[in-house]
């Protein structure tokens, strides 16, 4: 078994809001994230692959075969975008991080090759803080 | 003369869009960038200043009084902020990385010690794409 | 299960010094990290805690309250002190990365709200060093 | 349980060919990988063992100790290296980072003390592709 | 004034040797940087361009054009190539990084527009090593 | 003209103390870094020298003979010192970076060949401090 990481980068806006807050509790419990006109960061996408070694090619799977499954089905739906507004994927959900990373992992889950699995996404929201999921 | 540089860091949304050109020109001068729903990036601000070092403290600056500086008058007006629309020294201005640097330079020059001289504010919006101002 | 990772930093000094044996024992094990006047480190500390998301939030736990804890019981104790002389719960501890690592641990645990598990304390004594700790 | 990482890095050059394939399946599978002039990387390496902390040094193992095997039997064999015809535990096989980073740790087992296990061999070829493998 | 900077990436293969020359003079030298059988790196690549702000776009220049002027003559170029052998702008030069620097810098400058003046072409072989050439 | 940049690395122990002060007056000016056992950190060191590039070897220097000299004259007197009590060419001197990159500076100097310059001396005392100096 050996796993196989990639890491991408997309940049894009959001807050934190919870609609069936008033605007007050919202800014109470979110702080300057709720500012309602957007903020934004570029976010960094780490996401390991694991499974068995092709002996014809010595790889577990191409990694730009990987990188575009990641670009397709992930950073172009969330690159220059706003998270609340913009993404079909995340329409109705609180664009926390840890709510994107899971999101991004059932974005990518139906589109790996049999032999890969898709062992975890890791998104850093800013270089100090990062949300790591594993699918369970 | 003796350079002192400090990195600060913060988070914002924006768009480009010139307003005296249609949506239409918007979208092909600026691609993505002109996302009607904005987009954002964690901005990475060097700021570097100059002088001679005062014998009693071998500082040419506090670094922490620099900070501060940056604090209140950058950093604070900027994070968690939308540049075309929360920050009063970006109004009417087109919020590029270009700008900004210049805005920046002109927020930090005022509250200088009189000893120490603004060298130049880098001004990064990803890993990747930087600009420098030095002032004229 | 999500898992949320804050990084903190701070700047200590030390010396690997086990006082049941001679001061030439000791530099023979640890050669110049014995230096009887001290080295230092810039410390990178990489927290990881686990649980469940609250659905209001979207959080795991508020980011900022990870870093408050963080600053408090480990952070304020560290920065810019001595490891073997300054810092109540290293008294009498080898001041090596791996124990200091587990003393971190320590620290935190207790503060950590019910539905928040720590999971690894991950500690880098220089950019090519480091030790993680996963609690047994 | 205590675990320890260690950075390590090395410069060599390849290419990616499977000698049971035409050159044209090669270039079609392998794209400018397979270049038959070579080319070459900066590669990182993230070595982690763990075990327990001795209680008279408050190691795992001395990491000067633990750079020394890897620069022995990893990188002065790798480093300003053909993958594919200077390193004699690597001829024979297809040289991916995938199969390198399980090459590498075959090199280290040998030579840990008995009290210190390896948990793992990170291997990044760009600073946005690696490879991890556990041994098994 | 304003300058801009860009980072771009590739890899690829080189080995330093004077053709004129024998094999151990090359050795003696160069030591392992002259191996028969290439090594290689991961080159970062970082231009910095100057000139006036647009005042329509607040750009100096669109930094997506910029990029493309260096993936075509620069990167695409250079990237999973051997720098002794596939280089067309390369051939007959010691493949030094001083002299790849040069070399960059006067790929780039004829694709300028004439409103932007290349300032600096940087070059870092290693994390630790890079050349910095400003024209002159 | 070519500039050639090289980074090393030493770990060391200081405060910031003006001995012609109170402790009280060294505590109010310099805060947490007067702490009387001392604090440290992981110092950056980039140093960059100019000069032409030598045609047999397409070398300004190389940088191997530039990294000795750093290494004997600079790296190996600080590494895992205490900057206010072990170092010769600190004595007497407030251990500052700016006082401490004049210092390095000055040890750097008389080691060069005729041929090649120094051009600056940069030091990070944290990833986010750093002082530069250019002799005069």
């Amino acid at each position: 078994m050996i796993f196989l990481t990639r890491h991408e980068h997309f940049n894009a806006a959001h807050k934190l809001f919870n609609p069936a807050w008033s605007v007050e509790k919202n800014e109470e419990v979110f702080g300057k994230c709720a500012n309602a006109n957007w903020h934004g960061h570029n976010y960094d996408l780490i996401v390991t692959v694991k499974g068995e070694i092709d002996p014809d090619t010595g790889f577990l799977i191409d990694v730009k075969k990987l990188s575009t499954i990641l670009q397709i089905h992930v950073c172009d739906k969330l690159d220059h975008k706003n998270l609340n507004l913009d993404v079909d994927f995340m329409l109705g959900v609180l664009a926390s991080t840890e709510n994107l990373a899971i999101a991004i992992w059932n974005q990518i889950v139906p589109h790996l090759p049999t032999n890969v699995k898709l062992h975890s996404v890791k998104l850093y929201e800013t270089p100090r803080i990062g949300v790591e999921y594993f699918g369970h």
